[in-house]
């Protein structure tokens, strides 16, 4: 049994650091790295990659809308064609810099509203998917279980990855729960690793409502933006392998 | 007997349109590609490559500044470091476009600023050369005659091709006469012409004081954004023609 | 009887040339200068403000999306504090660069994506009002007929001017006809100086399906980047002038 | 006796943030606030200027490059008119947004590269002075004791302020050391305070080689982007107050 881990890593910017990317570094399999126009830019994703080369963990491209004030989290209306030209030039500026280290890119996830809104409009899940393929048709596309960015990416012809979220609320649908609703984040450590071993042992997780619902696992993903994700990371990961789970990238 | 003639083309932006690139690519035979740092969109990109690919023209990187406002042409005080992470984000990101529309990149060509001051600058060329190679050492990278580039570019192990302007005047010492002094752009498109016959047959030019300097010429810049530019193009391609150059790209 | 006659202006940008200002500014009362987030920059404001001093023109801020490449045309889903954050700064950054060549801004008017948006949200609308509000309480505020942002306006105490199109269909509610509908756009000139002058005498116009609707119209807006612009602007002017319509901004 | 102490604040963008703004308030007399270009966005020059003006801290604008990935701090080589519009630009910007506030600049301090561009360079001292004075001739030009950017000021009609750093080394022509040796920043609090209460009281300092120099001192600039900036800057107030000297801003 085992299972990947990813979080979302190179969001510095100029001089501007975030996150906690060497520590996570130790906790996780898969690196989704900003590429420039949310988040990263040129230097921050070579040292990105250069980090993760070191530490033996995977890399794919984490294109997001070209906002940087609001750091791509801003829905913008665009259309199929606009995202899979964004989605094309930002998977490719980071291929090409990872293949400069030797590097090789395992998979594209969106990143913030443009990840949101491909899960749920096939239009623009189709124009991603098409992008990513048409670079490189062995690319693990990641999205939401169930969602349309899912489906775009097995009808493109490229694998595919559910992504859960252990320390996420679910509704009985499925779907996670609003940020905007108290709970819809877990805090509690002990709590977080449960349900982690549960998503990739069961395939499931319980909702809100206190159903259990099924739910297809095969990438974790880890907060690295939160005080104490390093941490948390870290408990996540030693709670799933004294559970007998093997971490490991989805490309080994 | 044969030359390569290259023009700046893809850089439009947004709503912004430039340039006459569909009328020069009958002329042309290798297009310089904005990278979306200087001018070009990820639009734009696709675009241009799609028209290239179309009427056979070979298509290569033209990297800049990350100055939109000054279109590049403000020299921007870097590193080495810097240098080399832009021009490879934005090689990357055009190598990719291409691949996805079943084309190669031919050649590298820093734009504006940054091709002067890396023909003259040994450390910011090296990165340059550097930064290309580490993507690819097929890639031909363009310079200056005689230029610190074009060395960078042989030391590093990449073919690299003398670039020359047919309408441009030459000092004595073989440098382009400052745009600042008059005469230093040739408006008469038979004197460009003739010009343009000298320099690949004899491989030299007259210089502003009547002398003769030889120059290595393995490729001719023809200006794209300039009145008439497309007109002075065909007739510097049928001038050539007509000498008995045959017109094609430096991969070809 | 009189009217106030506007375009958007000033939104070239860097290297880029748009619309043809200086022929506008002769048929024109009021002048819409882009600043800076969607369109225009620091020289090209200064440059439109000059212009606009020369011939007269009364000059308001045009604040739009910080989307270049999207020209602010891409809806994009901000909160109302956002809204109010960019609109005065912009407004503000355009107000000081009148005020250094003596000018004083007569209105504000959204740009493309804003502007829409906030036609119809009366959050947004209040807060471009409230941003407009405290900077200047003698600001006009331009909007739509019957829109929430005149409706914010008059509500935040400021001036208002209700813009119409001389050169758009309108639907029966008075909105107007969608771009992707034929006809949508009226290229005939004699048409569109009689749906002027009926506009300014008769404050209504001939909807899509014959009726005849009311509609306040305190400004006319007249395109500046389509082919022709010019001509139709000048076309318009002399129309209502003949009408016996003055043609006079709104602060005169 | 009396001086002013400004810092650099307002530096955060969108998601990222920078310094210890709040905590600086409570030491320093005066605020120098990012205005967009090379750091800031309109949010944090609102928030930036509430703060100030809740604490009592004046404000001045604070205009860069614009070059967010390198935070301003790469020269780039503009000419003078562009100097002219992007500081009058950035000024306006946050001249409304603080009249918003009810506010009214006291000062402006050029950031970074253009800061020690300016100082050097008179040209572009003349342009940044010249756009200062076209908005309100009462603000308050900084600058290097002796600069051109001081000189320009005077010679514009502006009030000036001659900045000094109580943490940096100065050599015996009265510049500053460069970064790049040892010594150049000075990180003993105790070694700072006696360094700032000597340049109030005897408006010298002492030179590396033991000189005594004299050296104009309006304002003394606390860093607030290094670790332990508050400390520092509380131990400078401190020890100046102790020195019955007080602590207050230009205009006051």
């Amino acid at each position: 049994m085992r299972i990947d881990l990813n979080s979302d890593l190179g969001e510095s910017f100029g001089p501007w650091p975030m996150g906690q990317d060497a520590a996570l570094m130790d906790s996780i399999s898969s690196a989704n790295v900003a590429c420039g126009f949310h988040a990263g830019d040129p230097g921050t994703m070579r040292a990105t990659i250069a980090l993760a080369r070191d530490r033996g963990v995977a890399i794919g491209a984490h294109p997001g809308f070209q906002d940087l004030v609001g750091f791509g989290r801003r829905e913008i209306k665009v259309s199929p064609a606009e995202v899979a030209d964004l989605v094309l030039y930002q998977v490719s500026a980071l291929a090409g810099m990872a293949a400069a280290q030797g590097m090789k890119l395992q998979h594209v996830k969106a990143h913030g509203a443009l990840y949101n809104m491909a899960c749920k409009d096939r239009g623009l899940a189709d124009a991603i998917a098409a992008a990513v393929a048409s670079l490189d048709r062995s690319l693990i596309l990641f999205g939401l279980p169930n969602s349309e960015l899912l489906r775009a990416g097995e009808a493109a012809g490229l694998p595919v990855a559910a992504e859960v979220f252990a320390d996420r609320a679910y509704d009985p649908d499925g779907s996670l729960t609003s940020r905007s609703k108290p709970g819809s984040v877990i805090h509690d450590a002990g709590l977080v690793v449960t349900r982690a071993v549960r998503m990739v042992r069961e395939q499931s997780v319980v909702a809100v409502d206190g159903s259990t619902i099924a739910l297809q696992a095969d990438t974790i993903c880890l907060h690295g933006d939160t005080p104490g994700a390093a941490d948390l990371a870290r408990a996540v990961r030693k709670g799933l392998e004294e559970a007998g789970i093997q971490i490991a990238c989805l490309s080994g």
